[in-house]
């Protein structure tokens, strides 16, 4: 699954997307990106996980127009003349789909205004959050979408926005006044908002901060209070609000009573109850003393010399302490915080849910190395208390709510972009690359068979979207060490897989064809390792356009996944090698192309991959590549494979540090029915041939074990080696010519 | 010339090069950019611009470590199966040479401390200056090495840092305590410091501001001053020193008064008092009065409705007012400030120099559009008096010192990166574009003039790399609209062009030779443009090392030169495109990839480039595109080439903007006897014939025009289309083996 949008200036508290970073580089950016994340496409399914009141259902999809492309369908060709003569080609009879009238969306020119049956009414919410307001003197109210982990994916009782608006994308704000009520979100989510929002909501179809403070300096009177939750906003995302409003005689008041929380009452859902547990060590890298011996041992390496650790990431207290929950759906971690100090560690957690190993565990280390609990809620006062002494604080403020850091004094701060604890987790050590690696091969059996089963019950008519997510999903499920999917599989067919982001829901989702071409963007939870493969397939006869842009994103991914490069290079700097095979020809996509993942973790792990928050690319990191295409109202191609950052053996030896490439550690084969073998080097075939080598020297023998032979067939068949290119093939003849002339002289000469 | 190093967190105003930027992707740049700016080469002149006194002469040249790579010569081959071979290599035989006893270098661990004779003694610069801090009560004085409007290259008056410590590498920063004094300064000069410095310095080998701070935290007393002079520092780098000093007890006071000048006396050199001149109308890309209301458009546009804009860079008066003058070397610049205001425009500059034509250009526009002349030294008092109103002041962080910024009440400043006077002169219009492409069409007479004179005077042993760089200075000085070069020509034969920041000095440079390796990196100054190239030529046998690397730099500079790529595309996340080739095989370059060049103004123009800073790129930008290889103690390459960035023809045009790619402007062939044609894919060599076909249709009937013979020869031999490689003559072979073993069957059959 790709990242977020690489939005510049945003963050995950923003209406930016989550995942978004710091410090972009502030014009270079797209915030296009189509794909979702899960909680945004849960909300399309009737009785799925969205906060949301109204009877959804997935319509025709709809993508930016950043991604539009007009370029016709071209016939293939194998001759180079007539590729230049191509070159000159599509000055006519490039045609757009028609526009239809729309029924999915909401009309509010109209009176009364349209709303489609998935629209939310939120009359009820807003009344209830401004009689709050007033009670307060609040004159605007900001709402964010994120958590107070800055989580990527939340959990439903985070889903403030969702419940207020009814849009349940996974990137928004919403700000509300006495009498007007706006939400931002990016590109992405522009349709969704439409087809959820009622009247009360103006739709703003941008995600700068700069524009919500426009927004809000506009309708608020001078003198008046704007409020927020200084608990759900990162550090930067305060200051860009009170840089926004600075000099218009407008006050930016944190309040830690939550407005939304107050008035969404005991229909909040509860806290969860579900076990907090251990890791079994034969599925960790190293042991949790291990961990925190080295982190502070960084404590006192470091110039600064801090002597606390501020840990507020659910990732970062999970991967510390070898501990796993499931508070938040398809991510194994739990609310938490943790406060390590050179000489004792606070975990913030309710104890209660700590299963006895998980205790034990944390008690192991005693009394050396003891783990105080403390209330998950006391987090804050603890800090408070401990910020008194002569103390100095390190935190990444990537994770950090304004809220906490507010409460350490500025002098006792020692800030990064990201913890220590989010550097070491990024890159594994062997034992974790084992264990990932093992991981992708049960994952690719499953895929494999997926892929085996696709193939003969589509052309019977047999699956639809919705059956063929719950089919691939259910074959994860019955690989060894499997907690489930690691993400909503994204399931699209046709025209769906335009809309990148599309999840199908049961009763409308489209069936799939040998006529169409099928996207199938999944994962999977192990106990070793997280998972996320995309692959792009057609069982019948593609369009030329189709099998030139999927020959070309296969192109970018062996592209960038072959690259040789130095090590500690910025992944944002070397990621339009993916790009380049398509911008030859003036295609595109508009999301990032990798992202990192965790040892039974997230499926999107920061800070490794390719945007530009992201820290340089070192041995043993894991990131995805997927490069893409997306054409409106047609079809969509995503090529998606994890890789480990291998060193790389060069014919010059540097004295220094080692180059690095990438090993590739997903093993599904491409789909052959879609690859124009004249578009590929000589090179990109020596890679694919080389790769299928790897796929059956790895994913034969385990289907063996598992008795699988028909799949052990098909992945044969799949894997045969391509032909060599014009040229090499070229030469081959003419050795062969050359000995037919040999025979013929001498039969002259005879 | 390659612009100065891409480091991050750093600026003009500290030890990081200047043309260096903020907020980069903070661990992915290169910090070891081995090119010079003119500045410090100019230093290893006897007799130079240097500001320092001793003797100079310079020496074998050093190379970072970080540049060195370990491969040894290699015999080339013409066929895969040996470099496949080959590609085993290496692993015996790579020798480094030899540590030779240094006398180059100042060694302070002896009694007495050894100075070579490039050492300045700066015993009584640094008295001086210490009675001037304890008479203020200051324990620290940090001195930096750029001037008052934050350019890269400055003026001797400006050569503070130079005059207190003799070292005029163009990148430092000093500190000196009561009774220490250290110089913090990046790779490509610890060297020339260790040659310069007497042991009164130590030297520091970082450029982090955090370590400056660490090492005066470590050395000033608590509850001592550290003091600078604001307005020679940026307002990030005064944060910077905030930050980094904070909860130590010690105070940051900012001082008007500059206590190095105070010191400096009257031996500090006088500001100019040469003329300061309008550029003809037919030089010009518009009026100055189109272009003040274009901005002031832009002004009333914004969002924030600014009143003024404050204009801080040379270079940004002299665009706006078509004024040129030349108060630094090789920059046709003059000291200057512009206060553009909805209703005036007060330009502070000496108006005494103003030429009378200049004068009257400036009141032409009365009385609608007036230029108020105010005195240069009036700024702060003048900016002071305006900010009092209600106002709101534009301004460019990058080019305005914390002295000027901290005049303006935070709530009345409007700050962006760059102003909009900066970003404005980085398109050139149509007009512009033809006065650049008309300039290097001469350039390349020049060019191809001196590499002609080469070619027939270094096997007579009759040239070095002064005289070289003198001649080469000469024939473009007789170029028609010529005004000099535009930087100080890099003129390095053998291993001293693997020092990439050399340039020559009588009486010891190093004599060209057929068996040596060449660089030649320089540009010129004329009314119509600025210019900037380099080519790298050998006239004997090369080793096989140095031909492949001369075509993967070559491979590199094609690469990023075809690139086709989506509108707004940042320079920083393509630039690799030239590394490619290099990585393959474990090469780099520590270097930046390209920077901006003006009509008529800088050779490193911001923010245009392939830097993390540099803005996204858009038609009618002009920016260097230059990779290189350097190898320690043998040999330097670089090609550089100037391109424009223009719309680019794709198969699949796109609705939107369309996609760019770059057309080469320099029009000066390769060293054909550097070039591996085995290396080169039909798409590299495509591209070279066609590169060499635009050259002859450009510069040979200019050739002819000057009657320059001769070198109209000499262009057309060096100008010959290069042979389609391996796939295509085996295709052509193919046909005509077809042919042949027809005849051979029909004689069979007869």
């Amino acid at each position: 699954m790709p990242p977020g949008p690489a939005v510049s200036a945003q963050r995950r508290d923003t209406a930016g997307a989550r995942g978004a970073v710091v410090r972009a580089e502030a014009l270079c950016e797209e915030d296009n990106d189509p794909r979702s994340l899960p909680g945004a496409s849960a909300s399309l399914h009737p009785g799925g996980k969205g906060a949301g009141g109204g009877t959804r259902r997935s319509t025709a999809p709809n993508v930016p127009s950043a991604f539009r492309s007009m370029g016709t369908a071209m016939p293939p060709s194998r001759w180079t003349v007539a590729w230049l003569l191509l070159l000159q080609g599509c000055s006519m009879g490039c045609s757009q789909p028609a526009a239809s009238p729309r029924t999915d969306i909401r009309d509010c020119s109209v009176d009364p205004p349209y709303l489609p049956p998935t629209a939310t009414n939120s009359s009820a919410q807003l009344s209830a959050l401004r009689d709050a307001m007033r009670a307060r003197n609040i004159h605007a109210y900001i709402v964010p979408s994120t958590d107070a982990h800055m989580s990527e994916y939340i959990a439903e009782r985070d889903a403030r926005l969702g419940w207020l608006t009814g849009f349940t994308g996974s990137a928004g704000t919403g700000v509300v006044t006495e009498d007007r009520a706006a939400l931002w979100t990016d590109s992405r989510y522009w349709t969704q908002a439409e087809r959820q929002l009622d009247c009360n909501w103006e739709l703003q179809r941008t995600t700068w901060i700069e524009s919500i403070g426009t927004w809000i300096v506009e309708v608020v009177p001078a003198g008046g209070n704007v409020s927020l939750d200084p608990f759900l906003f990162s550090i930067d995302t305060w200051h860009s609000y009170q840089r926004a409003l600075q000099g218009f005689g407008i006050t930016l008041l944190p309040m830690e009573t939550n407005l939304v929380d107050q008035v969404w009452g005991n229909q909040r859902p509860p806290p969860p109850t579900s076990y907090i547990y251990s890791l079994p060590e034969e599925f960790t890298g190293s042991s949790w003393q291990e961990k925190v011996a080295r982190i502070q041992q960084q404590m006192e390496e470091h110039t600064r010399s801090p002597t606390a650790l501020l840990l507020s990431g659910l990732e970062e207290t999970a991967w510390l302490f070898n501990l796993r929950g499931d508070d938040i759906p398809y991510n194994p971690v739990f609310y938490s915080y943790t406060l390590l100090t050179t000489t004792n560690i606070s975990l913030f957690v309710d104890s209660a849910r700590l299963t006895a190993e998980a205790q034990q565990s944390l008690l192991s280390g005693c009394p050396e190395l003891c783990v105080e609990l403390r209330d998950y809620g006391q987090v804050s006062a603890h800090l408070r208390h401990y910020a008194q002494g002569n103390v100095t604080i390190w935190l990444g403020t990537e994770y950090t709510t304004y809220g906490l850091y507010s409460i350490i004094p500025q002098e006792k701060l020692l800030e990064d972009s990201y913890s220590p604890v989010m550097l070491a987790k990024a890159v594994k050590n062997a034992k974790e690359q084992e264990l990932l690696r093992a991981a992708h091969v049960r994952d690719a059996v499953a895929v494999i068979q997926y892929l085996l089963w696709l193939e003969k019950m589509v052309p019977q008519g047999k699956v639809d979207e919705f059956s063929g997510a719950r089919h691939i999903d259910a074959l994860r499920w019955a690989q060894q060490h499997s907690r489930g999917p690691s993400f909503e599989s994204i399931s699209a067919s046709g025209l769906n897989a335009a809309l990148a982001h599309y999840s199908p829901a049961n009763g409308s989702s489209r069936q799939l064809s040998v006529d169409e071409m099928y996207l199938v963007d999944t994962g999977g939870q192990y106990l070793d390792g997280t998972t996320d493969i995309t692959r792009t397939v057609h069982w019948g006869t593609s369009t030329p356009l189709q099998k030139e842009a999927y020959t070309r994103v296969l192109m970018g991914n062996i592209d960038l996944s072959r690259l040789v490069f130095p090590s500690d290079t910025a992944g944002r700097t070397v990621e339009n090698f993916a790009r380049r095979a398509l911008w030859e020809v003036g295609l595109n996509y508009g999301h990032g192309t990798g992202h990192g993942i965790g040892n039974f973790l997230s499926v999107h792990e920061w800070p490794v991959g390719f945007q530009s928050s992201n820290v340089p690319l070192t041995a043993g990191m894991f990131t995805s590549i997927e490069p893409g295409y997306y054409r409106d109202g047609e079809f969509g191609i995503r090529i998606e494979d994890v890789v480990l950052v291998v060193e790389a053996q060069t014919k010059h030896p540097t004295g220094e540090k080692p180059f690095l490439t990438f090993e590739v550690v997903s093993l599904v084969p491409y789909d052959r029915n879609l690859i124009d073998v004249d578009l590929l080097s000589q090179e990109h075939i020596q890679y694919l041939n080389a790769y299928y080598e790897t796929i059956r020297a790895h994913v034969g023998p385990e289907l063996q074990r598992q008795q699988l032979e028909e799949e052990y067939q098909w992945l044969q068949r799949s894997t045969e080696p391509f032909a060599q290119s014009n040229a090499a093939s070229t030469t081959a003849s003419m050795l062969l010519i050359t000995s037919l002339i040999s025979v013929l002289l001498a039969q002259l000469q005879a």
